[in-house]
């Protein structure tokens, strides 16, 4: 299959430049931080349309193909959900989110708030997933993905863009996984110009469990993170991009990414989510340590949290 | 007396550069605020050392005058007894912070987690400050004003100088007030080279009512941003300030703060306190209508809040 490159990336930031926003990259020293390393460049990608990086795939997807009467449908409780209905409403198509019994009421609540027509089925993501797909066939709408379609990934490398014509070329970039379309939007962008490392929850590892088996395995997920980085397996197009792009990737306890959002509030007045502080929580719980000269780019990707929960 | 001046805020700027932040500057389309105008320029403030810019005019203080071995002295309940507090620890001299009794428990806590020495001291205001002023003439300490020294004014205003170094000039800048530290440094530097307009809680009017009288009167205050804009008279400098770049003030109901604070993080992922939305407050609510071709930057100046209050 051909993955996505810096063409159809280029393209994709032409295609949405009009329904997303810029979001700032906030450049620091390192000591700032309490870090060695020469400069961290914060990505806040939190304060994206929809609260993460999600709206960049969802848009451009939404803008590549013809939309059907029936509009589009998804199968997500977390963040995709809520790109792919704040999308619909963007540009006046019909929504419908396919959700598991396990999601919780705000979650629908504020996909139902979007817009969007929420439909819960089945005790697991899995089972959605399949009520999704069979409505899909039914309804003729555009099948949205979280993660594994070409344009939701060149969408997510969009951001990679960004960083790079702002501040030029970072010695790292820092990055957390769940089924892998964000990685791979950004190492498709870098194509080995600089590091790119993959942040994941010890209890969410797709990407460290497809290195491990050379393909990508289901895996058994939970932990502070699973809302966000829970997709069972890694997506084909991020180990395609991979294969060619290497990317290593390390594993965080979930106290580590805890404390990490907590100190990312209680230090940088940053609210985010667990998934958003991994690439924090990598560097201050020392498990990726960059050269002094190192400037290192982090992906700060979602904000979808009960701002409760930081206290 | 003379006013600080740009120069000044350019030495300030020069002197303090290694222990601020240089916050980010967020210039997004007026369209994606639902507002009229070109641009909006949000410098991200809150995001400043201790969670305001208060932060600015501290550090400019206590690195332009001599340190006695007895350290610093203040009167605050609020952001600039903490940014005080910030900065005495990061140059490693002794703090005093005193406030009143009607201070909250967990402000008199993360004082001291500073490493300040909280002196709690009568029942207003008035009194913690008059207890401060007695306690300076016997340690010999250096008195640190909330809003009304040239030092503080002056390093303010170094992040208007930093909104101009990064995007050229607006045309026009959005500012709280309290007792007009901030919008005096902001109008020093721009000197009339741009509509500088302040805003305030209709609850704690202190420039407003000045203005009308003719001269800093004392007003009641209170309402939702009274933690940070709660001074009950505008500062002599802001006066002094004023009178030489005129600036015009605008009031807001607390509703319309509140629902601004709110829909900030709502829509933007930015957790402020209230006294930063006004700005936002103010365009939302239409009691400031920019024209068409305008870019308006807004000084997103705090975050000390119970991100729990957010919801
Ligand atoms: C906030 C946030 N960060 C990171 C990710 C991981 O993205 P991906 O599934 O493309 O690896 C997600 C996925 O939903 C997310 O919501
Ligand atoms: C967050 C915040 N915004 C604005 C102000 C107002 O500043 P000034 O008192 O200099 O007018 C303050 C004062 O403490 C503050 O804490």
């Amino acid at each position: 299959m051909k993955i996505p490159d810096r063409d159809d990336i280029a393209a994709a930031a032409g295609r949405t430049a009009g329904d997303l926003r810029r979001t700032p990259l906030w450049r620091l020293p390192g000591a700032a931080l309490g870090l060695g390393c020469a400069e961290i460049w914060l990505k806040l990608e939190h304060n994206q349309i929809g609260g993460s990086f999600k709206a960049r795939g969802m848009f451009n997807r939404m803008r590549s193909l013809p939309l059907p009467a029936a509009g589009v449908v998804v199968a997500s409780g977390g963040n995709a959900g809520i790109a792919v209905a704040t999308a619909a409403r963007a540009l006046g198509v019909a929504c419908e989110v396919f959700v598991p019994e396990i999601s919780s009421a705000a979650k629908r609540a504020a996909l139902a708030a979007l817009g969007a027509r929420v439909v819960v089925h089945g005790a697991a993501y899995a089972d959605a997933y399949a009520a999704c797909l069979e409505r899909q066939r039914e309804s003729g709408a555009l099948l949205m993905h979280a993660y594994d379609q070409p344009e939701v990934v060149a969408g997510a490398g969009t951001l990679a863009a960004e960083i790079e014509a702002e501040a030029g070329l970072p010695e790292r970039v820092l990055v957390s996984v769940g089924g892998g379309g964000l990685v791979a939007g950004i190492a498709a962008w870098f194509e080995g110009r600089t590091v790119v490392e993959a942040l994941e929850p010890e209890r969410a590892p797709t990407l460290h469990a497809a290195l491990a088996a050379g393909a990508p395995v289901d895996v058994e997920v939970g932990g502070v993170a699973a809302d966000s980085l829970g997709a069972r397996r890694l997506g084909t197009i991020a180990w395609d991009v991979v294969q060619r792009h290497p990317v290593a990737s390390r594993l965080l306890a979930d106290e580590a990414i805890r404390d990490a959002q907590r100190r990312i509030w209680r230090e940088l007045r940053l609210a985010v989510e667990p998934a958003a502080a991994l690439p924090l929580a990598a560097l201050w719980s020392g498990v990726v340590v960059p050269a002094a000269h190192e400037r290192v780019a982090l992906v700060v990707c979602g904000a979808n949290l009960d701002p409760a929960t930081l206290g």
